[in-house]
């Protein structure tokens, strides 16, 4: 790995600095080749980053002042000009002029993807950026899962390149190499469906270099049939959170269930430790990051509500896909997909 | 409850006419003011009756013969003209004539949809039937959760049609005075989403008798924020199945986390075998059937998998919808809702 910066928004999430301060600690330990650039208002975050012998230290950690927050409640698409001096949108600036090569943010998902859109702007050629997160799977493998709420509608084609890109980042971030892409459908019989999600199946059925497998259902989610799972930000959004939802319930049931009952409780106690990385994943954004595909520098949107070591897992994932420079290889295979489309003019 | 009589398409799902008789054995004794016909191959039919001497003897239980049967994997466009003398067919005729007052079917979902909405119709000024099914939720109660995939997609009209009637069903069979109705997105702010949810809310906040509390989000779908939640079939069919999703891949990952231990494993059969009531609605059409909404009788869909208890279930939704006459209900209501749309001539 050639060296790296990543540029941290320290002010974004419900959690305030603290964790994002403890993350960089570990990070600092994990991944000893990179540089931080840890971004916020110095008068907060000084006096926290003075309590962390190890960060305050390191020569690889600098602090760069921003006066202004994006609140979690801040409206979109107010904040870009009410905001111009954030720390999201400093961080976010120092990906565009080259400083960093990735930047993580626990803040407000809307206002970073507007912002990221703005400031960094599209890939040469991508329609649309796209949020992605991975999926855990029934084998322990993991299955990438776009759009997660980037785009309420999408066109076919734009369906098309969220196929191409999560197959480049199942194939430079998953090292998977030959990834199945499907297309998320309420059926997996061609009919099925309405007409975008079959002109996308068309598309890429057509579309060189990726391996379409058709379609899945919401049921096969977690089924390790397909490593990139394709479907518009409305879909993707709320399949999500419907998962999260039902992961809730459940947990309540089985809670309840064992009230009352002294000996099961403590059964219950016992169990519940044993399988408490199982629900971990309840809130995948949490599970390692959501990247916002598609645009020329990698943006990693951590949970507002992250643990340290949630955001740590949401830095990590901003280094792995800064250092394959994945913007760079989703702009060759977008590049290659439309070339391969322009018909031959002696024909 | 007047004398009311329900069709019941034997042959239908994947286990074949025995729980369907076995229902219909529990049924008897449960309603006993219900007449039930029982439509399928004579030739495979009889000897299954003649083994349950309640039904054989019930003056309440006639058998109607059919030749045909709808198979699982049918194509629904075909199977309308293909299979005239379906048992899916010849129950849903006699929903028609009116020699029953409602039909049940485990049968292709698709081909029932189809074939329910050709011999049936839509009540008068409905524009397109919906699929509805009954989701638990945190508090214990129940809310209703439609299309779950009848219409891949809906315009704004339509879903506010969904609205009204999911408020009548919660209403009438439900016993809600006051159904809160909500329309899933992929946030609650007003900003969010598609135009189509967008403009549906505006609809939904103007319709007369619906109360419509805004949107909600994927994580609340078990949260009893909304009685009625409205989507388009394509966003609920995949909703609907990732909890499923969700649901098993959590329980794969609870037995595996205490594999080994010979000791955790006897515990943990302990606690399976007290929560498994938590995990029987993993699949929702089996928690208690799905009915299909808007068309000028009842029908209720269970699931193909499902056992004698839960088509019984089925049975018990399709006598209260027919008790109460839910059609004749949601016709006075989508009425009343088009007559407050016409405007005041005298203006």
């Amino acid at each position: 790995m050639t060296e790296l910066t990543i540029a941290l928004d320290a002010m974004g999430g419900d959690q305030g600095p603290d964790i994002v301060v403890t993350a960089l600690e570990r990070a600092l330990s994990s991944f000893p080749q990179v540089q931080f650039i840890l971004v916020g208002d110095k008068d907060i975050l000084q006096p926290i980053v003075d309590r962390y012998p190890v960060v305050t230290q390191s020569p690889r950690v600098t602090l760069q002042h921003a006066s202004q927050v994006v609140a979690m409640d801040d409206k979109p698409s107010a904040v870009v000009r009410a905001k111009p001096d954030s720390s999201m949108r400093a961080a976010l600036d120092l990906v565009n002029n080259g400083t960093a090569q990735a930047c993580v943010s626990a803040g407000n998902t809307g206002a970073l993807m507007a912002m990221a859109y703005l400031t960094l702007k599209t890939i040469a050629g991508v329609i649309r950026p796209a949020l992605v997160a991975a999926l855990p799977q029934q084998n322990g493998s993991q299955s990438l899962l776009l759009d997660l709420g980037a785009n309420p509608t999408c066109d076919a084609e734009t369906l098309r390149q969220f196929g191409i890109m999560g197959s480049v980042m199942a194939q430079q971030v998953y090292k998977q190499s030959h990834p199945r892409v499907a297309l998320l459908n309420m059926g997996r019989e061609e009919l099925k469906g309405h007409d975008t999600v079959k002109q996308a199946a068309q598309l890429l059925k057509d579309t060189p270099g990726v391996h379409f497998i058709g379609f899945i259902e919401g049921n096969d989610l977690f089924a390790a049939e397909a490593d990139v799972i394709v479907c518009d930000g409305f879909t993707g959004n709320i399949a999500l959170k419907a998962c999260e939802g039902m992961a809730d319930l459940l947990y309540t049931n089985l809670k309840q269930s064992l009230d009352g009952h002294l000996f099961t409780k403590l059964l219950a106690k016992l169990l519940f430790k044993r399988h408490k990385k199982s629900w971990q994943w309840l809130n995948p954004d949490q599970y390692n990051g959501a990247s916002l595909l598609g645009l020329r520098g990698v943006v990693m949107k951590s949970h507002g509500n992250a643990s340290a070591n949630a955001y740590f897992s949401a830095i990590s994932h901003a280094i792995e896909e800064a250092g394959v420079d994945l913007p760079r290889q989703i702009h060759d295979r977008i590049e290659y997909a439309l070339l391969a489309q322009v018909p031959d003019q002696r024909k």
